[in-house]
């Protein structure tokens, strides 16, 4: 038995030249942290010199990256590492919120949002977005699921902000809403996954208490690994001290991200502050992509002018082209494949997701230039 | 603001020759597990053919080695893929145990065990070790640590045991203490951190419910990254789905290792599964070290004759040079340094833990001449 196992070795990565993945485009690596992860590959090696605490590691600087980079870049007091944006939420509502307690949640919000509150033993009471095509997410929104909330007799320990979320790429008003939450005395968490590292994300500006961030997703890292940050006030909180375990956080174990996906945040931390600083580039990369796409008979749903790379399309045409297709619905995904492009899931026309980030203008114009080519394509037959 | 950062890149690992550090020896990559980690370490990799399901991911075949591999290698029913051993310990207790609950641990337990056991807010009843030199754990110690929990009319959920621990490498008689567990119903959680990956180890030959392993401390993979297996009884609560996202194991918060670490533990598998096949080479030769370490004047604690290659020694001579070397306790670091050898925590020297784990005889013929000329050196003055 336990033969044949090779099978599990030299395995190859089968990607396109552009990958359109909103999932992937944050998270490919830099040289630095590509090198980064061959140097410090070996299981612990990041605990070389270690006297205890991860974030306290002097050689190589996770403390000044933990203690001094990290909370200035993302405008809150304290920042820890953990094992991604996910692991963040729960260990902020295991933390803060009591069993049976009430999280209010954006209607755009990602599923972990919702695992996170499930694995925390809480209740959700969502805030609707708009309808389409706008799936707007408001202030008065979340004002009206905490008064839901209030009137279920629930104690509402927690608001969640998905800032963008991942479906549209929508930017809600961060401030009016967590002014909002902080008029009920309710501390909001915001989920940045999909905006610190690719955007200007600051906790305190936006009256976050609670931020949490993906380095696979946005910051140029090998993950799993992520960024936790907090005001003094719920730092002290999620942060705290075992009772018995002298100098280690619980609700960290310890030590999180004791290996080499720490090491690759840090290696690509300068260009990721470099290309937050270019951000209205990709702004505008993404509104001239999204004007071109409706130019082929395309829509773009969400925020209008939009402020994210991340957009979300209807393409009744490509559905159309579908019925009829070779393959039917998956003929998008080949078709795009045959011309060098990734990223848009198997078998989905009608409406798909996909991310302009860090694609120069010469690769958009060849995406732009597959849809266009594949929709002739079929318009002829 | 934000300047400066180059010091987060091109951060070089200073290592000796020989490094004998038992967190570290069990981790260090295969050249399959090296390829692997520059093929998928952007963030994400794993995701590029997903359905929704890390351990269903048949490209790369993900599938197969959850569902395949790993259960027969643990000898367990079902297995998912955690962020490390201690995550794993804290997602059973989280899943299994209810707030309040005692858990009976082994008092040689890792740290985590505790900090895992607080964070899902368990009382922790200890099992306490035989007095020096042998630190053994006896069945007979879990009967009379639940009995205690009882009498304080607690609700013992679950037992943990160190297999070995991670102080003097202990192998205890698991198959009695799950027999001696199961009398009272209680479940046994293995931890195997230090010897699944590097011994061969069975859940349940041994009588586990649940094992945990390390990837990046005993399965030559670059970290996070571990395993948590469990007999059905437990996986199906452990491993329960969210009642409102599907497909999505809320103990898990949907997937765990959606990254690279995950693909270095599947490349090393095969030349993992092999060197756990010559184990008693490694029994053999952690016998001969110590038997050569004594003969210095150092002594062993521990089982005798050791069963692992994790050893813990007592050396009142290296202590006595201490007292008069420059630098003090700091000496041992240096001059072993000196000689190429790393792994003995700084400052110690009256006793102190290694691992000759995977290191050839001519190797540790090297450190035992390091040791032996070390205190020739310091008789002569």
């Amino acid at each position: 038995m336990l033969d044949n196992l090779e099978k599990f070795c030299d395995l190859k990565r089968n990607i396109a030249e552009i990958n359109i993945d909103p999932l992937q485009r944050g998270g490919i690596l830099t040289p630095q942290a590509r090198a980064a992860l061959v140097e410090w590959g070996d299981g612990y090696s990041v605990c070389d010199f270690c006297a205890g605490m991860l974030d306290r590691i002097k050689t190589p600087p996770v403390e000044e990256f933990v203690h001094g980079a990290l909370p200035e870049f993302l405008g809150t007091d304290e920042v820890r590492i953990t094992h991604g944006a996910r692991e963040g939420k729960f260990a902020a509502m295991h933390a803060l919120c009591e069993k049976g307690d009430w999280v209010v949640v954006d209607g755009n919000a990602h599923y972990t949002t919702i695992l996170a509150a499930e694995r925390a033993g809480l209740k959700v009471e969502f805030v609707p977005s708009s309808k389409e095509p706008d799936y707007a997410i408001s202030a008065e929104g979340y004002i009206q699921a905490i008064e839901r909330a209030y009137e279920q007799k629930g104690n509402v320990s927690m608001a969640v902000l998905t800032y963008p979320d991942g479906n549209y790429g929508n930017l809600p008003d961060a401030r009016a809403i967590s002014d909002a939450c902080h008029d009920y005395n309710v501390p909001l968490l915001l989920n940045g996954a999909y905006s610190i590292g690719r955007m200007p994300v600051n906790a305190r500006e936006l009256g976050a208490d609670i931020i949490v961030g993906s380095g696979h997703k946005s910051m140029a890292a090998s993950g799993p690994v992520g960024v936790l940050g907090g005001s003094e006030e719920y730092a002290k909180l999620m942060f705290r001290l075992s009772s018995t375990k002298k100098n280690k956080e619980v609700e960290l174990l310890g030590c999180t991200v004791r290996g080499a996906p720490l090491l690759t945040l840090m290696a690509s931390f300068p260009a990721v502050v470099e290309r937050v600083r270019r951000w209205p580039e990709e702004v505008e990369n993404a509104r001239w992509f999204s004007a071109e796409m409706e130019k082929l008979g395309m829509s773009l749903q969400g925020d209008r002018p939009h402020n994210h790379d991340l957009m979300f399309f209807i393409a009744e045409n490509l559905y159309q082209i579908s019925l009829k297709a070779k393959k039917g619905r998956y003929f998008l995904y080949r078709d795009l494949k045959e011309r060098g492009i990734s990223g848009i899931k198997p078998g989905l026309t009608r409406q798909f997701k996909l991310s302009t980030f860090g694609l120069s203008r010469e690769d958009l114009e060849k995406v732009l230039q597959a849809f266009a080519g594949i929709i002739e394509s079929y318009e002829k037959t």
